[in-house]
C-alpha cells in the first residue's frame, strides 16, 4: 500500500477499502506511517467524510489494534454505557450498582475528565482510598465475585485511538461524526461489550449542539455496533441544563447516594431509570422497558442498588463509612448562597460555562496533569421553566478560598438567562435509536 | 497565533490573514511548527483553495523565509526565466545565451531533472569539468563579466519552499495551483529577478494535462508577480510531443549547439525564438515582440548566440572544445534505429512515457541519488501529423547496453498512436498571459 495513494483517494473523494484502513491503522499504530502523514488523511477525511463501510472498518481496526478483552469467562454477557459527557453528569453511579443488583453484570472501563465535563473515575476518588487502578486478574475476579467494577481506561485497549485522538487534537480534526464514532466505539468493541447503551447528550453543555447533531452520531454508533455484531441503543437526552442539582465530585457522589436511598432530584432519578433500563433490557433480563424499568425501581426502593455501591466503594479500597455517612466526604471550606439577579423565567442556561465555574473552582481539569479538589462545586436546583425572583436563592457554591467563590456567585447568575414570559420545561430524552439486533420494543 | 484555529478556519472555507501565514512559514522553517500540523493545513489548502491575495501572500512569505537575492550591483535589471518542465526541452541552453548576447544579463539559478522532465544543470554537465556548483560572489562576477551564469539552486533561498515542497510530497498535496504558483514564483522573487519569462508547457508530458489548466496556473503566476511587482509573461506551450528532436542529456546539448549555429530543428528554434524575444522585450531592449525577435535571430545568424554559449561552458570549467567540436561530447555505446511498427498519420504521443523512456536508459533520475549517463537517449524527428510507414527508421535510439536498448525499440513505437486518417499539425503555443505592468503588446 502506498500511503500518498491511500490519502490522494480520500482527497478526491474516494472510498478506502477495508485492506487500506486496515494497514493505515495498524502501521500508525506501530509508528511507520509518519504522523505528517495520518494528519493529511484525517483532515481529507474530515472534509471528504467517510460511508458506513468506512467507518465500521475504521473502528473495528482501532478497537483491534490492542487487546481485545474477552469477559466470558466471568460473565456470561456483558452491557456496557457511554455517556457523551455533560455537566452533572453522575448517571454512572446510580445506574451501574443498580444495574448489577438486578443481576446484569457490569464492569465498566472509563476515562479521567478533562474540561468542562467531569469523569465518573474523579468523582470515585471522593471516597477516601478508592483506586481505579486494577490488574486484568484483578479486574476479572471483582466482576465474578460482585458483578460490578469500574476501572480506569488501560492503555493496551485500542492504543490506535489514543495516537489518533492526540493528533486529532492539535491538527484541527476532532469535530468529525466519523472519527467520533470510530474513536469512542472502538474503546466499547475493545472492552468486550456484548451490548451497549450510549447516552448521547445534546444541548449547550454538550459536544454536540443540536439534536439533529446528536441524532446523526447516535445513528453512526448504532450502525456501527450493528455492523461489528452488538446490541446497540442510543438515548439522545438533554444537555441544556445540569443533570440532577449537583456540580462538583463529592457533591454529585452524594447526589448518587441520596438516588440510591429513594431521594435525589426527579430529573436525575427519571434519567438513570431509563439508561439502566435499557441496559437491563439489551441484558435479556427484562421482556419490555417498562419490565426493565420496574425491576431497576424496585432494586432501589428495597436498597440492593444501594448496597452493591457500597460493595463497589470496599472492593476497590474505598471507605463505606462515606457511603453510610456521606457527612464523611470531602467538603469545600466555604458554602454561600448562590442569588437570582433578575426576576422572571428561566428560559436558557448556558451549560458548558456552568461546568467551567466548577473546573474554576478546581473541581476539574484544564490539562491532564491538574489536581482536582473534590469537595468544590455547587448545588443549583432551579431548572429552565422555573420562575425565579430577583435576590432569591438559588443554590449554594461551595469552595476553597474567597476569590473563586465570589467568582462563582457572579458566574453562575450570570450563565443563566431569565425571561419575562412564561418558558416550557424541557424533556429529558428526545429520542431514541435501536439498532436492529437490539432488543428494545 | 494558535496553529490549531489556522488549520480550523482554513478546514472551514475562510481567509487566512497574511500575519498567519507569514507566521506559519517563518515558525515552520524554524521548526517550531510540526510537520504534522503543516500537512492538516496543506491538505485544507489544497481542498478549500486560497484566493489571489492568500496567495501572493504565501508566496512572499516564502521568498522571505531565507536570502533575497539583489543583483542590481552587477546588473540594471534582471531577466529570468522558467519552464514547467518537459520532454527534449532543451530551451534554455539556446535562449539563455542569446539574451545575454544582444545584452541582457542573465544569471539564472536551476533545479536539478528528476522524473520524465531533464534538468538544464544535468545536460550542462555534459561538458567535461563543467560546474553549476557557485558561490554568490563567484555567480555575481561571471554575470558582471560575461553577462551569463548558470548555477544549481542554493538553499539559502526560499528554504520554506524545499521544506514544503519534500511534505508536499509525502502527503499527496503538490497538485494544488495556488501551492505549485507560490513554490515556482518564491524562487523566482527570491532569486532577484526584475522580469520572468514563464513557459507553462501543457499536454501529455507536461504537468498540466490541459490548456485550461496550464491556463489557470499561468495567470496566478502572473497575477502574483504583479503584485509583487514584477514584470511577468507567460507562455502556455505545447508539450504532446517532445520539443524539438532529440531527448537524453548530451544529444540535447548537441542540438542546442546546432540551433545555436543556424539549424537543429524548425520547432524548437521557433519556440527558442518567441521565449527569448519575451526576455529581451521585458528587459527594454526592444519596443515590440517583433523587433525583439529579429534581435536574437541576427545574434544566432552573426555567431553571437554560439560565442556566448560558449563563454558560459569555459567561464564554468567546461572544455570548448565540446563546444567546437559535438562529436567530442559524451556518446551512448549502440546506436540503433526506431522502427515505426503501423502505417498512418501519427495523431498523438505519450510524451511522460517517452520521457522515461529515456530514464530507463540511465539518462534521468528515479530518485534523487541516481548517477545519470550523459550520452543515452533518443532522436525522434518525427512529429503528430506526419505520415509514417510500418517498418519506415522514424529515429534512432542511443543506449549503453543490450536490454535498455531492446526495450526502448518496443517502447517507443508504442507510445506513438497512428491513425488511418490524416492529423493536423500542433501549435508550438496556445495562449500568450502578459501582466498588466508587462510591457508586451
Amino acid at each position: 500500500m502506498s500511503m500518498v495513494d491511500v490519502i490522494a483517494r480520500k482527497r478526491d473523494g474516494g472510498e478506502l477499502t477495508a485492506a487500506e484502513i486496515n494497514s493505515f491503522i495498524r502501521d500508525y499504530t506501530a509508528g511507520t506511517i509518519p504522523d505528517y502523514q495520518a494528519a493529511a488523511l484525517l483532515m481529507a477525511i474530515y472534509l471528504r467524510g467517510m460511508n458506513r463501510r468506512e467507518t465500521v472498518d475504521l473502528t473495528l481496526a482501532m478497537a483491534n489494534s490492542g487487546d481485545m478483552l474477552d469477559l466470558h469467562d466471568v460473565a456470561p454477557f456483558i452491557v456496557d454505557k457511554h455517556s457523551s459527557g455533560g455537566v452533572g453528569d453522575k448517571t454512572s453511579l446510580a445506574v451501574l450498582p443498580l444495574v448489577a443488583a438486578v443481576g446484569v453484570p457490569v464492569g465498566k472501563m472509563s476515562g479521567r475528565g478533562l474540561g468542562s465535563s467531569g469523569g465518573t473515575l474523579d468523582k470515585m476518588e471522593s471516597f477516601d482510598g478508592w483506586s481505579w487502578a486494577l490488574s486484568l486478574d484483578q479486574f476479572k475476579r471483582q466482576l465474578r465475585d460482585i458483578g460490578l467494577v469500574l476501572a480506569g481506561q488501560t492503555n493496551v485497549l485500542a492504543p490506535a485511538d489514543g495516537k489518533l485522538y492526540a493528533l486529532r487534537d492539535v491538527t484541527a480534526t476532532v469535530d468529525n461524526g466519523s472519527l467520533i464514532a470510530a474513536s469512542i466505539m472502538s474503546k466499547k468493541l475493545a472492552a468486550g461489550a456484548d451490548a451497549i447503551v450510549l447516552d448521547v447528550k445534546t444541548g449547550s453543555g454538550a459536544f454536540m449542539p443540536t439534536v439533529e447533531a446528536a441524532m446523526e452520531l447516535a445513528q453512526l454508533m448504532v450502525d456501527i455496533g450493528e455492523d461489528a455484531g452488538r446490541h446497540v441503543v442510543a438515548l439522545i437526552s438533554d444537555m441544556n441544563q445540569p443533570l440532577g442539582h449537583a456540580v462538583g465530585n463529592a457533591l454529585e457522589v452524594r447526589e448518587a447516594i441520596d438516588t440510591l436511598r429513594g431521594g435525589g432530584p426527579e430529573d436525575f432519578w427519571e434519567h438513570c431509570r431509563v439508561v439502566a433500563g435499557y441496559m437491563v433490557l439489551l441484558a435479556g433480563k427484562a421482556a419490555t422497558l417498562a419490565e426493565a424499568e420496574a425491576m431497576i425501581a424496585a432494586a432501589r426502593a428495597d436498597g440492593r442498588g444501594l448496597a452493591k455501591f457500597r460493595e463497589l466503594v470496599v472492593a476497590q479500597g474505598g471507605d463505606p463509612r462515606q457511603v453510610d455517612d456521606p457527612d464523611r466526604l470531602p467538603k469545600a471550606r466555604y458554602v454561600e448562597p448562590i442569588e437570582a439577579t433578575r426576576t422572571g423565567y428561566i428560559s436558557a442556561m448556558d451549560t458548558a460555562e456552568l461546568g467551567w465555574v466548577c473546573v474554576r473552582c478546581g473541581g476539574g481539569r484544564m490539562v491532564k496533569s491538574d489536581k482536582i479538589a473534590p469537595g468544590v462545586g455547587f448545588i443549583l436546583p432551579v431548572k429552565i421553566g422555573d420562575h425565579i425572583e430577583a435576590g432569591q436563592e438559588i443554590g449554594q457554591i461551595h469552595a476553597d478560598d474567597d476569590m473563586t467563590l465570589q467568582q462563582a456567585q457572579r458566574d453562575i447568575p450570570a450563565a443563566i438567562t431569565v425571561s419575562d414570559t412564561p418558558v416550557s420545561p424541557l424533556p429529558l430524552f428526545y429520542a431514541t435509536i435501536i439498532g436492529k439486533s437490539g432488543k428494545g420494543q
